[in-house]
């Protein structure tokens, strides 16, 4: 392929297309469903469920410490099937790429996307570019979307089964997504070493999973866009219970805790790539914990808190200060375009 | 949701990021699975084969004579599983907005999309927003990825089965979408009358199926972006063949022809999304025009030509005055952002 910077024409579905699509995505991607180049891919599903999701992508910058669009577009759905229980089997990858964007960018970011997929067995079977003219996109968007398989006897996928008790633990350190993403930002008046956690969690999920009993865990989630908080949010309602989170317990890495004293942001609110938050019955919390810390991913894992039985149902913090604080759904924006 | 134009904010995670995907989607797409509003939604699948498809959507403008990128983005996709031979069963929706979107016109393209999806039984399972800056996008973008399942005698996938003597078969008039979308443009200075033929071709598909054994379609797809000229390319390599198409017999529109003719555009390089392209063997051509006769979608189908035993593996057109010329892979953009 001739071309430095991606063209209209790229986008067109002839021949600078097909070469665009030989050259970086048979390239990367490369394998016998994907190789076909069919308008869908055929996969062989023997299992009775299977998990279906979507994420797209527009973090900017596109490349960023730790990672970059492509890695996170990977790790994003595998993540958000590996929380369901689910073991990834297949992906698609959609680009949006603006007119201009450099090959060479395109080109390392699909070879990152090839290099997690292998790492997390799972492959990239169907796909579509698009591109756009010069100023009707930024740079380039990936959506990636997911299936994977489900066992018979899958822990709940939804909030029903919390209660009184429960134990909330996060894998690992929280915020290092977004304070790696805000310093790498041109207008981010401070520098820090702190990298994106930008992780596939299948592996340290599996793990877990492999040694729990059905009911040990109630539901897991990863706390991307929107932080813990978010997501605590997202399973209090309809349980009948508060979850009380102790500050003393998070685990936040120290120059994220600086990036935040600085800026004001709250590491709740920041956004995770690579942490997974689990709610487990009390009685199996400490060999959950014990279960993460035998996986690199999850070295930091702790207990953050708990939840009580409380009609209110909301998020409250108990502070290092001996003070309690309510943490809502986040409103206004903190950091748009993080993932 | 009190907004009437779409903030930064609504793609955070947070409280306004949730208010609109139940005033948009859970609205629009309501469904058991959905409306769980996981990770990733749970499908049950009986069969041991699954097709799977992913396409972004792009189209400039946004609202077009016959459709809008919603029903774009729904057609397009189960229509990609249906020249697979796979039956659409559930659809994911990626949302990328720019900032200052109307919420009335998210709410008529999300309206759009559940109206298709329920013409053709698909379910919108899964689902992702993500808001962007203003000028970071043009409008609205949407993914949607597909999956569908297979029939265990489903006809070849690949182009292998092609052999001389096969028919061209196209289900209708070629480049009313292309067509359709070039006149709505601001800047183009023609009006007519005709419309986008977007549809959903899973039903029509399933009809000709239904009554043909095993052999008799050889390959199908909808000749969308880079239209038909483009899709017979990717049939004809390495089948031992040439394709030769009559133009006496290619089905187009009369204002669809004038447009060509002022503008100099081809009718045979321009997309179409309600067509199906189907090679068929040449002793079931007849009866598949006929099938295809039979539904609303297929009354102006036609077998427009040929393959032929070529090793220069190309295609060719006769022309209405008595000559012949290659129909090359489709090179420089003709309509960018037609899709």
């Amino acid at each position: 392929m001739k071309s430095t910077h991606i063209e209209l024409a790229h986008g067109n579905g002839g021949i600078l297309s097909r070469q665009l699509i030989q050259e970086i995505c048979v390239k990367h991607f490369g394998n016998s469903t994907l190789n076909l180049l069919m308008d869908s891919a055929v996969i062989d599903i023997r299992a009775g469920n299977i998990a279906f999701t979507t994420d797209s992508y527009v973090i900017r910058p596109v490349f960023f410490p730790g990672g970059n669009i492509g890695t996170l577009a990977v790790c994003g759905t595998v993540n958000d099937l590996s929380v369901m229980g689910a073991v990834p089997i297949a992906l698609s990858c959609g680009f949006i790429i603006e007119e201009g964007f450099a090959i060479s960018e395109l080109d390392e970011i699909a070879l990152s996307m090839r290099a997690v997929a292998d790492a997390v067995n799972v492959r990239i079977v169907t796909g579509d570019t698009k591109v756009v003219e010069k100023g009707s996109a930024d740079g380039i968007f990936i959506n990636t979307s997911g299936i994977g398989t489900l066992a018979a006897d899958v822990f709940s996928v939804t909030n029903q089964k919390i209660e009184p008790g429960d134990a909330v633990i996060v894998s690992g350190t929280l915020g290092d997504h977004a304070a790696a993403v805000m310093t790498a930002r041109q207008d981010f008046p401070l520098k820090s070493s702190i990298k994106s956690d930008v992780a596939p969690l299948s592996a340290l999920v599996r793990h877990v999973l492999a040694s729990c009993r059905p009911g040990e865990v109630k539901i897991m989630r990863d706390p991307t866009r929107g932080g813990l908080a978010t997501t605590l949010n997202e399973f209090t309602p309809g349980t009948g219970c508060s979850c009380v989170l102790n500050e003393k317990h998070l685990p936040v890495h120290e120059e994220v805790r600086a990036i935040c004293e600085i800026t004001g942001f709250d590491p709740l609110y920041l956004a995770n790539e690579g942490k997974v938050v689990i709610i487990a019955a009390s009685d199996s919390a400490g060999k959950i914990v014990q279960l993460l810390h035998e996986h690199d991913l999850g070295k930091n894992a702790a207990v953050i808190g708990y939840f009580e039985k409380d009609e209110n149902e909301k998020v409250y913090l108990k502070t290092d200060v001996g003070g309690t604080r309510i943490c809502d759904m986040l409103v206004s924006d903190m950091l748009p375009r993080i993932c």
